[in-house]
């Protein structure tokens, strides 16, 4: 559904996209494809990671690491990768809990397990229809990105721009991942609250 | 400080205040007594507790369990406890990581401890200053509050009305405590971003 979301986005705005799943033929990887015109196209995560100049990790957060390995760190080798996973572990019943949090986060751990990748965290902390479409949601209200590369995040930092965003916030390096995969509870307390996601987080100061 | 600027506050607005300290002549509540005039008085924990028809636990999340085994079941029993502790555990360096989160929290843990105490959790995500002068943050900002009993979320309610609050989110029952506590790495993160705590939450919708 976010890989979706983003490369329906992207693919209106001119990019290339190539979706990247566990099998060459992905059925809903086909279907996306179909839909999305001549610059849609679908293969295995290792093509999909050896085709982009920026790469998005869209899998589920307790699978990303399996994911990126089965994409292949010479695939991804010096690019920017945009985390936009949250690691939530649905496997001991509702609500979830974070299978990573509080001394570590998703990540940091994909950015350790690829020291040659420039990991962005972004985009994680709102549903997927506000990450392309910021206007979902009326006022003011904040999308936050961190990593390690100043570089890599102004890359992201203009691609959130294309995608309407008018408040990017840079936390810092991608220990900052930690605040922002444990601000998923509270979101989904109030996805049950509000019933709809076409809300987001907003700091107000 | 969260004590002081909360007892202060409640002090303006007509109430009367007893600081609870470990020992009975603390200093700091001895000090803040004097300044806040007839309506303010210290005492221990046991003393505190007795004494308020609603109590504010905020003591350090850490020792939060032991200050309110000092202040006595027998003297909280069927009250409203406002618990504004967050379980910040400083002793592995900086950022803090939450000694309780994911799976459990500290308004969990303290709701269970103490059963018949009508816990409610709120005012825990933002600097003191901010929880008695909403107004120091421009714009729309929200506080959280949750709770297993509906009447207490009602005085609660009351209180920060009275405090200058204008959006009260109601989240649910304490479970949702994982949620307001597990924001304060974000929390910190923008604290060391803006380089002062008078900002806040809000949820754009």
């Amino acid at each position: 559904m976010v890989g979706g979301a983003l490369g329906s986005k992207l693919i209106r705005l001119g990019h290339e996209v190539k979706m990247g799943s566990r099998t060459a033929n992905n059925e809903k990887a086909v279907g996306w494809a179909k839909k999305n015109g001549d610059h849609a196209s679908f293969g295995t995560f290792a093509d999909a990671a050896s085709f982009g100049e920026v790469v998005f990790n869209c899998t589920a957060g307790t699978v990303s690491l399996a994911a990126l390995n089965s994409a292949g760190a010479s695939n991804l080798k010096g690019k920017v990768l945009v985390d936009v996973a949250n690691p939530l572990d649905f496997s001991k019943g509702m609500p979830p809990t974070l299978s990573v949090c509080n001394s570590d986060s998703l990540g940091e751990q994909i950015q350790r397990a690829l020291p040659s990748v420039k990991v962005v965290k972004a985009l994680n902390t709102m549903n997927c229809s506000v990450m392309v479409e910021p206007t979902l949601v009326p006022g003011k209200h904040d999308v936050f990105v961190c990593g390690n590369d100043s570089q890599a995040k102004t890359t992201v930092v203009n691609i959130l721009k294309s995608f309407g965003w008018e408040s990017i916030v840079d936390l810092g390096d991608i220990t900052a991942a930690r605040g922002t995969e444990m601000v998923l509870p509270m979101w989904l307390r109030l996805l049950g609250l509000y019933q709809t996601p076409h809300f987001n987080f907003r700091i107000a100061r």
